[in-house]
């Protein structure tokens, strides 16, 4: 699908019979599709600080190489995200960080209408203030040339949003980003989050964790709450029939596939990270964001933005 | 209601005049009502470190103060949060803390099936691990006599189950927990907070107060979106009516009125602080969950049990 779609050349890593074998079953004709060898596999169960030294044959090792080489513009994975952070930030082998990046941090676009960014969203569970001034500066530059937004809306994620709400973290980034030159609107909560008060949320990766794994929680006990009660009765039943398509299209909307993976932002390279759950469409939208974060270069966007900015 | 209900005796603070014209509406015949008058209101806006030595006639000292000189055995609020723990706090005519407790914490139910207490919802942004260890133990007490659960299981909230996963600070109240006596069932995540894997799920108060937040965000944006989406198509729209009681029961699944208000747990007394949006009968339920608190000693269950663990 995307090689198709965008006409570039896709290059597999992994085991090779295993995709060769997949790849059989798909017609390919016309398009550029490479398989390169991966001899190891980093699990999901696979610790990070394990396996980034442990399995230098990984497909993670061989596929974030060939960014570090300049053989492909982009690495896309739906794996351990733990490894792919690890993998992209090792020197030489790996892309090491953007000169001036304190700490690289997973972006991820929420599924409501307006899009919003959520930076980080887990790479790092312990930040301090100036991290989150650079997340709100790499999330800005992301959302500006990728989704095309001007002059993006940055906040703060906090429990409130009056002055004097937020923990210590918070208080401490909020002169930092009103000093930035950043579009900063001031603290908001998850409901003007959600509703798109801001382009770009930032926070620190262990409350972004949280926040991204509620929703998900949240929205599936609802489906499934509801599917349960609809089964109750025979005018439920029949209304659930009847509702089928806008219940599809509420799940359609809250479906991540749409808005490809998480952007890994700050390291040297374009490293792209999708759902685990991800089906063969969403993996194409992920291949779609990661070519357009190489062509908007939005690495290179990164390294000047941040030196315009510089110490905190 | 609850006078009727629980046979108590019910006193309410505030503006005596607006009460007893709200009072007069409703058939009070042989229940026990008394009006204590108080000249001051502690608005939703009103900042807790100005108005709780700036307004000592509000309506929460007036009622706190029944607390505190043992002429009432608990107080319900509906009002401001952060003004009901600043006044609670008070040394002489508030409650001040139990002997040993390092900070109260707010207690949440959280409204689905398995209904787990999730602590600290928000009086403390930034915690400790001996902190967590504390809301561990006053949480497991209150589910213990208050909804009378045996062994209660106590879990911290992070971001991933896995060891190594977590921020600083629960990597640290893990080994305390570990230590406590307590039923310390782990690590979860939201999911699993959701789908009853703990009884009691401990959290610093900027994590719950923000994973809350974001419950409510979402379950009313889904609320919202399938309305929206209902409407869309005649067959949507037939099946909205026919399924509409399969939603009233969802909608009642997630109303928080059911589970009464959030405790305030170490202060020494009974405080319970009910939702800003509380109809009536959450006010009685709220009083309910009150009266129990008062009736099953936590208080002096949290003060024995703090003096049983020691310090950290």
């Amino acid at each position: 699908m995307a090689a198709r779609e965008f006409g570039d050349t896709i290059i597999l890593v992994g085991d090779e019979q295993r995709i060769k074998a997949e790849l059989s079953k798909h017609d390919t004709a016309g398009l550029t599709i490479e398989v390169l060898h991966a001899s190891e596999i980093i699990t999901m169960e696979d610790k990070p600080s394990q396996v980034v030294k442990g399995k230098p044959d990984s497909s993670m090792h061989v596929g974030i190489q060939l960014v570090q080489s300049k053989q492909a513009d982009a690495f896309v994975t739906a794996g351990n995200t733990g490894g792919a952070l690890g993998v992209s930030m090792l020197r030489q082998v790996g892309l090491g960080r953007i000169k001036g990046v304190k700490r690289p941090a997973l972006g991820v676009i929420f599924p409501t209408k307006e899009r919003p960014l959520l930076i980080d969203n887990g790479a790092n569970a312990d930040c301090r203030p100036e991290y989150l001034l650079q997340f709100g500066i790499m999330g800005s530059l992301y959302v500006e040339r990728v989704l095309g937004i001007e002059n993006p809306r940055v906040a703060l994620i906090s429990n409130g949003e009056e002055e004097g709400k937020g923990n210590l973290l918070i208080k401490e980034a909020i002169p930092l980003l009103s000093a930035s030159g950043l579009n900063y609107v001031g603290n908001i909560e998850p409901k003007e989050f959600m509703a798109g008060a801001a382009d770009v949320a930032v926070t620190d990766g262990f409350t972004g964790n949280i926040m991204i794994k509620m929703a998900e929680a949240v929205a599936s006990h609802m489906s499934a709450t509801i599917r349960d009660e609809m089964m109750k009765g025979l005018f439920s039943a029949l209304g659930g029939v009847l509702a089928r398509s806008a219940f599809r299209r509420v799940r359609a909307q809250f479906d991540s596939s749409e808005v490809g993976g998480a952007p890994l932002l700050g390291v040297n390279g374009v490293v792209v990270v999708a759902h685990g759950r991800s089906n063969a469409y969403a993996i194409k939208q992920a291949v779609g964001q990661a070519r357009r974060i190489a062509e908007q270069a939005v690495v290179e966007a990164i390294a000047s933005g941040l030196e315009e900015v510089g110490e905190p």
